[in-house]
């Protein structure tokens, strides 16, 4: 029912997003949107690019005195240093980082310079994403529909108690750091975290997404590509970092 | 194998449009996609907002230095007359249009304003269209496939003689008002513009679209929605003016 | 909201229909798919194997008890001749046949025999669709919308009054040899089809296809391709001998 | 490129697929693909109605003198046990089992016999499914592509070797009952399954899909919905017992 494309690269002019299906009369709160990026972009222990970017999303498209009409949304994510960049002298890419699409970019487009994979091979797409997830949510919130997460692992440090939080509970969670529901757990994420960074390395993860208010039978039995559980699968493993999913009480 | 998305309204911001699916390694020429939408303004007899208008194309993702990239091409055209609308006193359109979607979308949307309708609705929107066309054409000339038109009736004009022009020919047929690939025919046909306009009236029209160089077989006749005229016949009739469709010696 | 997909040889075992989409609790009367697979097979002028076929479809998913459930439905037509077919001697076909899609499918396949595009170009997989269509059509009529057609020409002989008629005017026009809402016209239809039989000749026509019931504002005006009409002319202009489309008043 | 429809209920006439998308020239043997039917239905410790099927798949469309043409490919797997289902004297089904698809389909179509759910949410349709496998795995074998499985853990039993076997090693695993690459280990997960058969309970597992011979770069990263391990997610995560999928390295 609802489709979306997005389009732009890393050191570009901006990232853009149409999402067509969303109905008319939502009223769209656009500091909501800010929130969300601004929430992606204040992990604890990001790079530095992170903080001088602070994306706000434009929309272009797909509204009318603050409320959809109807038609396709478009959003816009001005890329903060694409000034600087563009004049920048830069030196051709030329040697693939390993674990990331360099190689492949280069065997298949025959590049010179691997720059032009990574410009869009780059997780900064997840950015206008996060943007078209913001209004999903408000569109799922109109039927009571909320989405929240919380942190379970970080390196080694795991905290084992499953989401079946309160929404006063996941508000307090936005709190912390690295978003962990239990106080002591989240310092040695921190502390994990810290002698990581110190290390220059970097530390996988666990995230729990937590939906509350969904009816029973969103999705369907009747074909494979209607599944609910098929098509969360299909995003959540779009995104370059995740690697594994589990569904519900999934393994235990 | 490519998709396109638009979005935008006549008066918003300005129009958007994300295409997917264009190969790595096209130079894609700006100017020629600026001819296109000059093209599309500069029809003799439209009204004078085409002449505010003077669209120009920004290519905000998929490029890079000059050349696609493989990933998505985001265009956006700007709408010149936004700040003045925006700061514009207006009245709530209340009384639908004959022959225009004005009253279906009042009647699934329940507006109480029907600008809300019209802002999609509008023929504004093939703006982007041209642009994304413009994309399209030069992808297809990579191949030798030159995508040509001409004008065969107005009103009642008719220029009988069907397309087996050259591409000389077609260039020339670009310098007439109308487009006619008869100089005498042409006059007439310019003559019963300015008759309608005199009239405040509108007349309809036969174009024909001459694409040179397909190699046989393109398109498929395995299955009912990969055939090529299918395909055509459903990108054609998206265009609100086009209510009838010929392909090749169809009716004759 | 709906999809389907069709498989199927004009001499193999059969054809194939899957339709995904159609909601639970339609009770589908089979008999209504044979009768429009009979209208299919009688019209006036046909060749003698239509006469052979007398198509039935078996309904082989998506019913329970005679209703739908909500799953995808599946037909299959058994190919009457496929036995005979089966074990017959056959050269190779090798000459192209003007006008088919015999040559495309050689040059994209390199087939040393035609036969094997002859086979899924022809006309038989129309069969299968006629029963998708009579399943539709079974949909549509809860929504209050009634499909019906008649002929406005054939060859040079021409019924100029257009289908304002009544759905008993409709049911009158079935009981036409060559289903012309005008008696005197039909009858110089036929004769038209003896004259071009008798010459070995074949003759084109003109449909008209009548919608009753329509809700405006079916389809939607926010995005190219959920245009009402572009579907329209998609499903229509991917039937093999339709070359000419013409939507409402269109041209007039 | 590829696209299928599945249809067809647990206890109905038979499953249907339609595969569109294969391209011609691909000899189809059709041994490969009861083979792959058997190794479905021979999963140890499965229920007796498993050697009841035995299943055989029947392509009525898309192959001519053994050979795909192009064309779309149609596959039937009829129902042993349909003859004796259909007219034995049934119960309507009212109690939703938990943990299945029942509650929800009763509340979504309003059912009053459950068993129109239970018919289409059965496993009973991936044996199609595996159909179609069987044809992708042949194609894919034209690409020296090699779709391999094998058992890492059943209940508490687990094989932490991961799959860095050899073609060689693969087809010895295939004798093992439960598919494991460790005999002893295989000892043990049959003894874990006859326990739990005994207490009439079932037990979960982990299966390793291992495909050798893939060329880097399949899949792309450009767009979201054409990445690799998003589309492997969303086909395996639509099999209704996978709740978790892991890909590559994984969480390691």
């Amino acid at each position: 029912m609802i489709r979306y494309l997005t389009a732009g690269e890393s050191h570009g002019p901006g990232l853009t997003a149409i999402i067509e299906g969303i109905p008319a009369g939502l009223k769209l709160d656009l500091d909501a949107i800010t929130i969300e990026l601004r929430r992606r972009q204040s992990g604890y222990g990001r790079g530095k690019r992170m903080l001088i970017e602070s994306d706000r999303a434009l929309v272009t498209g797909g509204l009318w005195d603050g409320e959809t009409i109807g038609s396709p949304i478009a959003i816009h994510i001005p890329n903060k240093d694409h000034k600087n960049w563009k004049n920048k002298q830069r030196q051709p890419k030329l040697i693939p980082r390993p674990g990331h699409a360099d190689l492949p970019g280069y065997l298949k487009y025959d590049f010179t310079d691997l720059q032009k994979v990574i410009e869009r091979a780059s997780a900064r797409e997840t950015a206008v994403r996060t943007a078209v997830g913001a209004v999903a949510k408000q569109y799922l919130a109109c039927f009571g529909i909320k989405v929240y997460s919380h942190t379970r692992q970080i390196g080694s440090v795991v905290n084992e108690r499953r989401g079946k939080f309160t929404p006063v509970k996941f508000r307090e969670i936005e709190k912390s750091k690295v978003r962990c529901a239990d106080a002591r757990i989240g310092t040695a994420m921190v502390a994990a975290i810290d002698q990581a960074v110190a290390k220059k390395d970097t530390l996988g993860g666990v995230s729990e997404v937590v939906v509350l208010g969904v009816p029973p039978g969103l999705g369907s039995y009747v074909h494979w590509d209607r599944r609910a559980e098929a098509r969360l699968a299909f995003s959540l493993m779009s995104i370059p970092s995740v690697k594994a999913i589990e569904v519900g009480a999934g393994i235990a």
